[in-house]
């Protein structure tokens, strides 16, 4: 095994440390009641919800209970706005810790820690305590361009198999260069989007009950690293080996990111070919 | 004006005519009413939620009007808990409808269209229509390596900054490269980390009233483009000219990045340099 591929081993490994160091820190720094697990629907309670809220138990006392109300007790109707609003949040507190459903599992710290280092920041946990928030800025500062760097030569992975294939046509075939890069971005192209897009999107619909679209949708917003947050996952605490799940969404989005490297290079070679770029000029020149 | 400075400010004004666009295409094609404004505090509503909101009106049944219920009238229990968790959720939704106070202008949709291009993602807004995550796939697919192509620009333009500024220094002074390098990259880092993070940061904590942490916090979170979205500048709906405070954030975002992007390549760059490696080499070799 030669030197350079004994420090990209080196290299591979630390990365993996550092992801579960971070993990490690984070799991024990962060208050787990502050990461609960998602619901299904979410409501907003402000003043004017409470509001209904009164207007609700006053609706309930009047029909159900067939008791009228003094209609302008003004101060009970105050405090029965305020109370029902500490109650309510207290009651969705006491609830959370009584029932045991807290997300945060070593698991969870590592999702936390891969989604800084693939800067995909879903959002489902981020550092709530200033601590966390301060290591979170020296845990990226140094994590991000490690995981650029390890991406960036998965990337150069594969398109060095691109680039294999391409020269193993061109030997073959007739030298017309632009429809012999054509031909074999697509070979290469579509299993790749197959085994790191469709597989996957159709994994997630059966796994999360999402419809196809969703899933895929879910897809991209991951292997760009855009990471709206609206869908995600391996999310849900009640999943058998949740932590297996997640490990393998790990996996899925450190081989998938470099394959949407691969393509963004090829896009980005496509815009500033100068073929390209004359073509456009000829049309900007001939529109003006 | 040269060819290469021409095309230059055509793939710029390009870029931002398709910020527009896109901009414009979600402004008509997602429903303003999935897109409501950040409400100071959410709970989530499910049935054990509704449960204690039950226990809460026969307690004040029992306390406050003092008409005790029937202890284990179920039927009445059962249609209780679902009409309320019913008229909840309408109320809510159509307080929403009432008060007008929904988030979705241009500028949210430009603001959307941005943490696409720049894959921050903060998820403040995200598609919800099916046609909006279509698009999405598709604006995202031509318009983040577009994106990535104009930070890279800017990004170098820092660098030639930086390096013309280290051959200025290197002419004057003493020939030691790897001290002339820090000196330099301290100097250049300085005035960048003032403009593109401290000074942000600190009109954060001024418009929002934020901690100083958060706001830092925040300016990390969004230049390195996780963008958590646990907290997000520009979305107090009723803030005074929101429109220029959002156009403020895009150019912040597209000049912070590019800063952002030439620390990455320096740290890079002392990642893989040679003599760094051959230190570490050394130090792993005294190790093991
Ligand atoms: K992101
Ligand atoms: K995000």
């Amino acid at each position: 095994m030669g030197w350079k591929s004994s420090l990209a081993i080196k290299f591979h490994l630390g990365f993996w440390f550092y992801l579960v160091g971070g993990g490690a820190v984070y799991y024990y720094i962060e208050d787990p009641l502050y990461h609960l697990p998602p619901q299904p629907k979410t409501m907003t309670i402000n003043a004017t919800f409470c509001q209904h809220l009164v207007n609700l138990v006053e609706n309930y006392i009047r029909n159900i209970v067939n008791v009228p109300l003094e209609p302008n007790d003004s101060t009970v109707r105050k405090k029965v706005t305020r109370d029902s609003c500490n109650d309510l949040t207290n009651s969705g507190k006491s609830e959370e810790n009584g029932n045991h459903d807290v997300a945060w599992e070593f698991s969870s710290a590592l999702f936390l820690c891969m989604t800084i280092l693939t800067t995909i920041g879903y959002g489902c946990f981020s550092p709530n305590s200033s601590w966390g928030k301060v290591f979170c800025i020296f845990y990226g500062l140094i994590g991000i361009p490690i995981c650029g760097i390890l991406l960036a030569n998965t990337s150069d992975y594969f398109s060095n198999g691109f680039l294999r294939l391409y020269k193993q046509r061109q030997s073959k075939q007739q030298r017309d260069k632009w429809h012999g890069i054509f031909i074999a971005a697509i070979i290469f192209l579509l299993p790749g989007l197959v085994v790191f897009f469709f597989i996957p999107a159709a994994t997630f619909t059966y796994l999360e009950d999402w419809s196809y679209l969703d899933a895929t949708y879910f897809s991209f917003v991951t292997l760009t690293t855009i990471g709206f947050g609206d869908i995600i996952a391996a999310q849900e605490t009640n999943y058998p080996q949740l932590w297996l799940y997640r490990i393998g969404w790990i996996v899925w989005v450190m081989l998938g990111i470099a394959y949407w490297v691969t393509i963004i290079s090829f896009i980005t070679k496509a815009l500033r070919s100068k073929r390209l770029r004359e073509r456009w000029e000829k049309t900007s020149h001939a529109i003006s």
